[in-house]
């Protein structure tokens, strides 16, 4: 349980004077309240009030798991045969409900869900409260950040089990199975998103999607993976030479890298996002391959892999200590290959400290 | 594209009288498109009208994948910069819209994107296509029931792989980790669900996750996993005993297979689907377990892993020619472990078909 952060969110609604906030998206739930878990079309939601205990409505069988985490507020579980719904505005109805609007998160309720909350309260509007739930996760804690660390320091090591699986006629997916395989028997059960290996002409593919193809020598392999620790993601770009490189594929490499690290180098509280993606654009623009880095610079990270900030040309808000983001610029030839170099960054007091480690000078393996 | 299937649709709209489905779940659009993809935040979606071609909204670099499904209808693609919502809006103001709603997904679509659909025609009503959607994906087509049958075939490999890793020392997560690295170098890059390797009390937890805990002699280990193979789900279940077996545990597992063999053999068109939980829950009743079958008998199997129909006792709908679904009795008693055993079943003119074949007589191990 999350106490504090509910006291945020119920401080807010007082102020907004809003009625109560109703959440069921999992990053947020799992946020507010320490319980993650993926109940597909059952109903988990935590129902905030602004002056009183929050509540969490669950199925039975997820109520040992929600006590678990410490949760110590009302539960209303139900079984398959009763109707949440009917249960919640039951316990609605037990006391007197203040304020004009719900809170609810607009892109993450379905049609469905908003037309059964707009009924438990017919006179009240629906409001969206996602930004704020984004703004609250924008600046980690210190246990969020050791978690960070931790699942960075393991895509790292999928990257090293992956370096160390090229070898002539394996192909991307067996490569990739040895790292998923060396990652699960260390208990990971779940990678933030498909694990990439892509070879040769199929790394510029931004949709790439690694097949059976054997890598070959001369081409680029590019791994881009991260896991999910405890509720916390990682994520980590690396591209590697298989074998000997041309010139062409050596200038791409370096120009990414560069780019990289001069955009890193601007990492600090009170950068504007913005800067660090033209920072990179203008070098991968100067060597000529503009039209090739067709992707924002990074995106936020935490509990779930894309979250704020954006970190696009146009984001004019500043960078702020406890931030946690990815630097990723990339150069996509057709034909010749793809070459991304992707950290996540955190903002210290200091300047920034890469959560992401393995080595990014090239290597031509093999 | 599948041109039978949007025309089922089209007639539908017609008979009813609505304007156009907008469509955007990933399982709808996949199956009236031959398109799948992950769009995350961005837009995905299918427009078909009653009287004129369907068109697809995508980003531009989707569009080339979206043209090799086959697809000659119009395609509105959008860039990073450009509001899909704005092109879709003029693209509709060039021609007349007839009828008085849209049909959406209602339990799928956000709110945000109800209203986006809203503003499009806003004296139109909204309603919703998800039931008529799910019906059509109820009967498999030939082509369907091949790819489902060689998904099914790869399940079976999955638990071949599991059981013949069964070893002393090994772990739960180490014995998935084996099972997916075969699956992988096999070229299957998704699985229909998040696998289980359950091992002695935890193969009694219906939320049992695989953990770091070595298997040992006289516990059950339950393997439940399935993959996706161009669209299509498989889902099997096998429980082995390592080691040796108490006379209790396998009661447990007998009871089980008795309960799944004669549940098989009510399928045939015409059968009442609650008729199946009904049978396989009086045989488990009968043995004493009744508590400890605390789910329904199986679920539909398709282009998801969970689809219509649902084998609950109440489904008062009849078995057809076509259907796929699952047939998964379990008993799972605390402490002592848990028994689960699950086919992939197709309705044939004959009466069924197991897809999934991995045999099921009781196995100690080692």
């Amino acid at each position: 349980m999350e106490k504090n952060r509910l006291s945020i969110l119920q401080k807010w609604l007082k102020e907004e004077g809003y009625a109560f906030a109703f959440i069921q998206g999992k990053a947020n739930l799992f946020y507010l309240t320490g319980f993650r878990c993926e109940p597909h079309e059952r109903l988990v939601s935590l129902v905030v009030f602004p002056n009183s205990e929050p509540i969490l409505v669950c199925p039975n069988m997820e109520k040992d798991l929600v006590r678990q985490t410490g949760w110590t507020f009302p539960l209303i579980g139900y079984s398959d045969t009763e109707n949440p719904w009917k249960l919640l505005e039951t316990y609605l109805s037990s006391f007197e409900i203040e304020g004009h609007a719900i809170a609810i998160e607009k892109g993450l309720l379905s049609l469905v869900r908003a037309e059964q909350i707009k009924k438990l309260s017919p006179e009240l509007d629906l409001v969206c409260c996602e930004h704020t739930l984004m703004e609250l996760r924008l600046i980690k804690s210190k246990s969020e950040i050791s978690l960070l660390r931790e699942a960075a320091k393991l895509a790292d090591f999928g990257v090293e089990v992956g370096v160390h699986a090229l070898s002539t006629g394996r192909t991307e997916m067996e490569i990739l199975a040895m790292i998923e395989y060396e990652l699960k028997r260390k208990g990971i059960s779940e990678m933030s998103f498909g694990t990439l290996v892509l070879s040769g002409e199929q790394s510029a593919n931004p949709h790439g999607q690694p097949s059976l193809k054997p890598i070959q020598k001369g081409e680029f392999v590019l791994f881009d993976l991260g896991v999910v620790l405890e509720g916390y993601c990682s994520d980590i770009t690396r591209t590697v030479g298989f074998g000997s490189l041309t010139d062409e594929q050596k200038k791409i490499y370096h120009t990414v890298l560069t780019a990289q690290t001069e955009t890193l180098k601007q990492c600090q509280a009170g950068t504007i996002l913005g800067d660090l993606d033209k920072k990179a654009r203008s070098i991968i623009t100067e060597a000529g391959y503009g039209p090739y880095f067709p992707h924002r610079i990074g995106h936020g990270l935490g509990t779930e892999v894309h979250e704020l900030p954006s970190l696009n040309e146009t984001n004019q808000d500043r960078l702020q200590v406890g931030m946690t983001f990815t630097i990723e610029p990339g150069i996509y030839v057709p034909k010749l290959g793809g070459v991304r170099i992707e950290d996540d960054v955190l903002i210290t007091p200091d300047g920034y400290e890469c959560l992401t480690t393995y080595p990014k000078d090239l290597v031509e393996i093999g």
